[in-house]
């Protein structure tokens, strides 16, 4: 059972930018992103007004971080040392930071910003005030391709979705709440989930519960982005529901089109195109496929069936510690990068999620995809066609 | 019952910025960041690769936004024309902008950023590569002091975070989960929020319920950014909750040290420590008044108390859209700021969280309160004595 990344991982991305800082003649990497941070040392923390720094070197790991991470970091086996600041702004933490590179005989660095970003209302000097900063975005780069490891974390993930998608169908009848009904089934799920893995499940630092599903209902899913209305479910409703799982910070994607009832013919025809677009884009998905090419195939189908009006957005984006990753399968892809970042690799994990919107209602499906090395793995797996969504109570 | 922004809101704040668009000399002001354009303007949305730039002229506000919000921003009674790109990156969102910018007229701007902000893996051009751009964050600065429209919002927040807690105080006891209790007060006091507001209430895009509970236990209470632990509550457990509610965007944070069980003599000690010093830093606010003095007064207690090596953090932080937003609490505001932004002011919404953290557990209760012409006004409201955060069962 695959809940947690092996320390050989972090032995492997160590290793990576490590080659990347000689490459570059620098003296040490530096990171300001939680994310990449958590990437390269498996400590994960909330970015806040507080800013951690992480520092790499050939020969030693240090981190800068606010009084109250110190004892969440100093269990960390990569990190050889911890250096503090009490709190923002009195605490100076770029200083402190400097310091921390001085001891470390650091001159000139590659970092993913120069100083920290400004979130929750951070507002202090540039690194390059007091040493010659390079930049660079390595680990997100990186993080494009997924090991086999980090593909187990979110197969896992597409499980525990699983879960809590066939709740919120089993809850979902006419009367109900949405938000109801769909803080039910993520309790359901991540009660579940919780006691099945027991010692195996990795606790994240707080925020919603480890499963989770919920929609979006009846007009709203005429937007991509429609929020959950102060509305109970009805006869007739259009759902368009998603569900996701964070397992050790990966995470997967499984959106469905659900009927509260038989659909009408208008509304099963666009649900079939719908089904019929992501079935086109999950079976031109593979190594050395074109990103682009791949949106442009659901482009052609949609002209052919005469609905390009009626798309608003591309088939897909790549999936892991972040809900929405770089490469995006846009038909604009190709032009934005360099030749040999234009096609899939192994490693790459999908959300394949082709939409329409009419006046009236949106009809989309989403689903995880892994590349392989020979083709396509499909991580989420809740039934696609139309009578598995067809909620009847 | 204040559940809305009122539109006069919208009106001054764009008359403020503009004021300060024509003082600066300046053809337009610019917007990237998701939160100071719903602040202009009301209009929100999740803040993906996809930008969103707003742009703000004597005459007219026009919008670019990508296709998928097209839909929910048409409505918007204050922007004027509304420019889409298809989707990132093959909509060229920047150039979309940049003509906008042209048909306004705008050749020298200023903004919140030089370009969208990276998020999601976004990586776009600067927008100073098209035209004049100066910095500014108007926006930011002027979310410190709040209206009373947008107290009344906060204020209505406290009511449905308070019962939020007390359904997670009433549903406690050895042997639930942590994660159970939290989604199981969580959505009871979701349901009874809508239910009680019924029209009233603005939904917001997808997130987690309008109403939210939970807590951090046992050993993790001495990591003031600790996780919720796999672990059944247990007789004798420590517990640092949290509770909130999204009332037309804004939120309060209510926090409470509660014992399940009679806590023993240290774990009393350490509680009325830690309450006396909020009541000290509650005593210490008020218009006028230093935010360096508040924070000091309470170092000051601890010093006395000889604690201050189980502090790890300032008294507290602005609140409002953000969870987080400056000012700080903090002994180092006064040397971080101009003079005229080292003291309260009416209007500023504090939270109030000096906390203790020895090596077993940690005592920290949270309130919000806000600064008045004449001096303050406590927004939550959940009893802050001993004898009240005891849970029986």
């Amino acid at each position: 059972m695959a809940t947690r990344l092996p320390d050989s991982e972090f032995d492997h991305r160590l290793e990576a930018v490590r080659e990347k800082i000689r490459e570059q003649g620098a003296d040490a990497g530096v990171w300001f992103g939680a994310t990449s941070i958590e990437y390269l040392t498996g400590f994960d923390h909330i970015q806040t007004e507080r800013p951690v720094a992480l520092a790499v070197t050939d020969e030693r790991i240090e981190i800068t971080v606010p009084r109250l991470e110190v004892e969440r970091v100093e269990p960390n086996p990569r990190i050889d040392a911890v250096h503090h600041y009490f709190d923002y702004p009195g605490g100076k933490p770029i200083q402190v930071a400097v310091e921390m590179l001085s001891g470390l005989g650091a001159e000139t660095v590659v970092a993913d910003s120069d100083g920290a970003p400004g979130v929750m209302g951070y507002d202090g000097p540039a690194l390059s005030k007091f040493v010659d900063v390079e930049s660079q975005s390595w680990v997100n780069r990186m993080r494009w391709a997924k090991t086999d490891a980090e593909i187990d974390l979110i197969r896992e993930s597409a499980k525990w979705g699983n879960l809590a998608h066939q709740y919120l169908a089993d809850y979902t009848e006419p009367g109900a709440h949405p938000a109801t009904v769909s803080q039910r089934a993520s309790m359901d799920a991540s009660r579940a989930m919780l006691d099945t893995l027991g010692d195996e499940y990795v606790p994240r630092t707080r925020g919603s519960g480890p499963a989770h599903a919920g929609y979006i209902t009846g007009s709203q899913t005429a937007l991509p982005h429609g929020h959950t209305a102060n509305r109970r479910i009805e006869e007739g409703d259009v759902l368009v529901t998603g569900a996701a799982a964070n397992v050790d910070g990966y995470h997967s994607e499984l959106e469905r089109t659900m009927f509260v009832g038989e659909p009408t013919d208008e509304q099963e025809h666009y649900f079939e195109v719908m089904l019929e677009s992501q079935t086109i884009a999950i079976d031109a998905l593979g190594p050395g496929v074109s990103l682009s090419y791949v949106d442009q195939q659901v482009w052609n189908y949609f002209e052919e069936q005469g609905v390009t009006d009626l798309a608003q957005h591309h088939v897909g984006h790549n999936i892991g510690m972040g809900g929405h990753e770089p490469p995006y399968i846009d038909r604009g892809w190709d032009d934005h990068v360099d030749d040999g970042d234009a096609e899939m690799e192994p490693g790459h994990v999908y959300t394949i999620e082709p939409g329409l919107y009419t006046d009236t209602y949106g009809y989309r499906h989403s689903d995880t995809v892994a590349v392989t090395e020979n083709g396509t793995e499909m991580l989420t797996y809740f039934p696609r066609d139309l009578e598995s969504n067809v909620i009847t109570w």
